[in-house]
């Protein structure tokens, strides 16, 4: 497996996915983060479960595993980096769990789009959407529909373009 | 908050609320197993998300943040614990995305009950299995219905028997 890997530049999914090839993202990591990928003794009971995906073009950095691991056995400042690193990850997919319980597909729709969009427009299909958050395509498509009709988006060939009032029900969504 | 948990008997769980007041178990942890629950700069951003439940009369031994802090950085067997430790509440974390995100309704109600039962009871209402496992008392008690009818359970006030097709059953969703 990779070992610690740093996001110079993009943006890089880590992802699930079911025996019936459903997805469900549980965190994105972009420029300057990191993320450790480990098969090492501490961290060999996380691996496998994750694949990663490149949203967009990336550059990244990969300290391989044994190198990685003699450092931080070696560095107490690594090594306690590192538990902060688990520990972000940890939240991410905490929030993750909150937002698969206890938002509404409409509401984790509207969260995925806000958190990916690029000058007011997000480049993705609606399978993409679906896969991203865990859900059937055909609801994500009904959730879409639903938006348009608000007036809180538009739509072209796999690219949304967001509309000011989603950005002022993205608040009260976060609050 | 509490810093530093070992369990030395009994059962904890720790899970999330939503606003309305919805509940979803992500771990629970019991007999010699240890969490963090720490304001702490390094575990700063996993606070205050998570609420502990004692499931049975527990006996726990608690050190204080500042303490375990100090440990933490002054010895380095005790941060590759710590982060051991993080790394395996986040497979749990991830256990728990997968759950929710892939497993029916029916095959997370029977993970809870044979993960919870006791010489092949389990003591749970229905409105607290659902709260577990982050669905509505509603749904459950038409799974509950169901696996009744199968034959692979029985019911008494507030108890559930667990048939030995149940665990049959139990190591095909698994795997």
């Amino acid at each position: 497996m990779l070992g610690f890997l740093y996001v110079l530049s993009g943006k890089i999914r880590f992802f699930s996915v079911s025996s019936n090839a459903k997805e469900i993202t549980i965190f994105t990591i972009s420029d300057k983060e990191s993320c450790l990928i480990s098969t090492s003794c501490i961290l060999s009971n996380i691996k496998a479960d994750v694949v990663l995906e490149f949203m967009e073009d990336s550059s990244v950095f990969i300290l391989p595993n044994k190198i990685f691991e003699t450092l931080t056995h070696s560095n107490e400042s690594i090594m306690r980096f590192n538990l902060s690193l688990v520990s972000k990850r940890l939240k991410q997919a905490f929030d993750t769990i909150n937002d698969v319980t206890f938002k509404s597909l409409k509401n984790r729709v509207i969260k995925f789009l806000l958190s990916n969009a690029k000058n007011n427009r997000v480049e993705a299909s609606q399978e993409s959407i679906a896969n991203n958050i865990g859900s059937a395509r055909e609801a994500v498509t009904r959730v879409i529909k639903e938006l348009k009709t608000q007036g809180l988006i538009e739509t072209n060939r796999n690219e949304i373009v967001l509309k000011s009032r989603l950005y002022e029900l993205g608040k009260d969504i976060e609050s």
